[in-house]
């Protein structure tokens, strides 16, 4: 087993509101027959604000994708820096405790990747493996942890650090003007957080129990970039919508081997994706709309941060399990589930739960 | 320990030879006072022949981003499908028995990732797990079979699937007229490469016995890339050159824990890199030159193909070691190196033998 120290978070300073978010798409789209269609879409999605390193009018003009990676570089290693030192607080240790870090952001590319700037800026070891993860997208963040989770089976006493930082506003494209556009421009917000995983003896709080990826078959083309001239361009088929349910019966095994019925999981820390999304997750699990709570909370007030949101909801999911002793609903401990879901479609899915490490005795440690 | 297949190579059908380089590096740099040194500089790496994916006029052409990206993608997948068929034949496996798939490739980006396509294409499990790595340039390699060694430790009974594909060809910047650049293009060639790592147990062949990363001080700047409008611009730090030293110093002490010297080195399948530095390697190690040979007849009939180069010296390695019996200079067993340079500079270096799995007994297993 492994444990999942509480992460970090970074919220950049500027602030797009809701009403700020319609305004643009009005002025946009104010000839498109679409446009009452997407201003319906947008206020259905419930995100009232959202935080983006530029302000909006800087964020919204046409930049070219040479500049932008010069700024994906320069913010990427600025805001891992605040985040991973957070994270390292949390878990008592220093950077020279680490052993393996993986890096996950998928909102621009940048050859070294950031893992290598933190070595030389925070004095992490130089013997500290890496593992830089661009191309999972908002699964990532949970396939970090999963990763994590591996890693800690084969090297019980190493740590490990993942950071995941997305600038998702560095990807919006002013001459995108399909619907598929106007709600990825509307749905996605910048930040970033890391967490240090590494052993479970002795301690009391999150750990993970196992884990499961499940591909959907023929999903390609449902998260997809095309990379341009002018940089990443996000599409989205629309029957990603239509996706979820398959995705959960396709690790439904994993969590029964744990418990009888996915309804009966006592928390579901799972990456927030959007609206229906999260609706898709609670009408499968039959669970307590309740125990979604922290991914609602996540998306209302960052949006869909990409890899970074799992960790917010856990981040989120941790503080209110340390406020109050949380029980469970028919479970010795809570047990639950973290998800992520990103392209091509894919659900890493991990199964966890709240307690000290010897309050379960499942023999799979 | 963990047991690595003979991987499989594809080499694309369009061949530039050295003649042709050096007529090409004539015309385009005619009128600058480099020329004699680039072409020099060039002679001098001892390439005779790389393989590209499109006629040389045609890669030598300025493509757009966006065209070369579209190509990339067609193309990986297309030649993951020819070595993955091959490798998994070799191993005697089926799509199905595999566990995890590394795919490995920098030289563009797509999301989702060549796994993605392959897991329909080719009929793998839709629980394979993955791991896209993008940003470990050359050292991807090496390093997919110490992530491979490190998740076979903690699954060993799982079957771990190493794809890379270079289309380096697709990085040629017309307009770059640095030395840098003329000496990238006239060292990167095209290829893909494919191998199962799995456990050891009851095999005769190559085996990873342990394994060790060093990432060199302060060398962030020493290989990267710009990403432009135009795609990846390779940046090449001369200090690069005389870095090896350093970076073997680095992880001299994972091989000192089974051989006192590392001149005792029965072979050393390295990522190629360029002849300066396999003629360091040699310096550093003072092993003979002969142990060394499968990397110089690698670069020398393909160039450097970046992630790929390392596991077609190992091809070639266990195509001799199988033909003859490979006797050790002073080992029970023959004790060698797989070595990945590459971004940021870092070293993926792993100690590995050939033999079956009970000739070797240090309590590693």
């Amino acid at each position: 087993m492994s444990f999942i120290h509480k992460p970090s978070l970074y919220k950049p300073e500027h602030v797009v509101s809701e009403s700020e978010m319609l305004a643009e798409i009005k002025k946009k789209y104010c000839n498109d027959p679409s446009l009452q269609k997407i201003l319906k879409m947008v206020k259905n999605c419930g995100i009232l604000k959202r935080h983006i390193i530029r302000p909006l009018n800087d964020s919204l003009a046409h930049k070219k994708f040479t500049d932008k990676s010069t700024l994906y570089q320069q913010q990427l290693v600025t805001i891992a820096e605040v985040v991973v030192s957070k994270a390292l607080e949390t878990a008592h240790l220093q950077p020279v405790d680490i052993d393996l870090i993986i890096d996950v952001s998928c909102s621009g590319f940048m050859m070294p990747s950031m893992s290598s700037y933190l070595i030389n800026r925070m004095g992490f070891r130089h013997d500290v493996k890496k593992m830089p993860v661009a191309q999972l997208g908002c699964s990532a963040g949970a396939s970090a942890l999963l990763k994590a989770h591996d890693y800690i089976q084969a090297y019980p006493f190493h740590n490990v650090l993942i950071v995941a930082i997305e600038l998702n506003s560095l990807c919006y494209q002013p001459t995108d003007h399909d619907v598929e556009a106007a709600i990825c421009s509307a749905l996605f917000g910048d930040g970033g957080a890391a967490c240090v995983v590494n052993q479970s003896q002795g301690k009391h709080g999150l750990h993970i129990l196992d884990n499961m990826t499940y591909t959907l078959p023929n999903s390609e083309h449902y998260i997809k970039y095309d990379v341009k001239d002018t940089g990443f361009h996000f599409r989205l088929d629309k029957e990603v919508m239509h996706s979820v349910e398959h995705l959960l019966s396709g690790v439904e095994g994993v969590f029964k081997k744990y418990i009888p019925e996915l309804s009966m999981l006592d928390f579901i820390f799972s990456h927030t994706g959007g609206k229906s999304i999260m609706d898709a997750i609670i009408n499968y699990t039959s669970v307590d709309e309740k125990r979604i709570k922290h991914s609602r909370a996540s998306f209302r007030e960052l949006g869909n941060v990409s890899s970074v949101s799992v960790l917010d909801v856990i981040r989120r999911g941790l503080t209110d399990f340390s406020a109050k002793k949380e029980h469970s609903q028919s479970n010795d401990v809570p047990i639950g589930a973290i998800f992520g879901i990103g392209p091509d479609v894919t659900i890493d899915a991990l199964v966890a739960y709240w307690g000290t490490h010897s309050s379960l005795h499942l023999g799979h440690d």
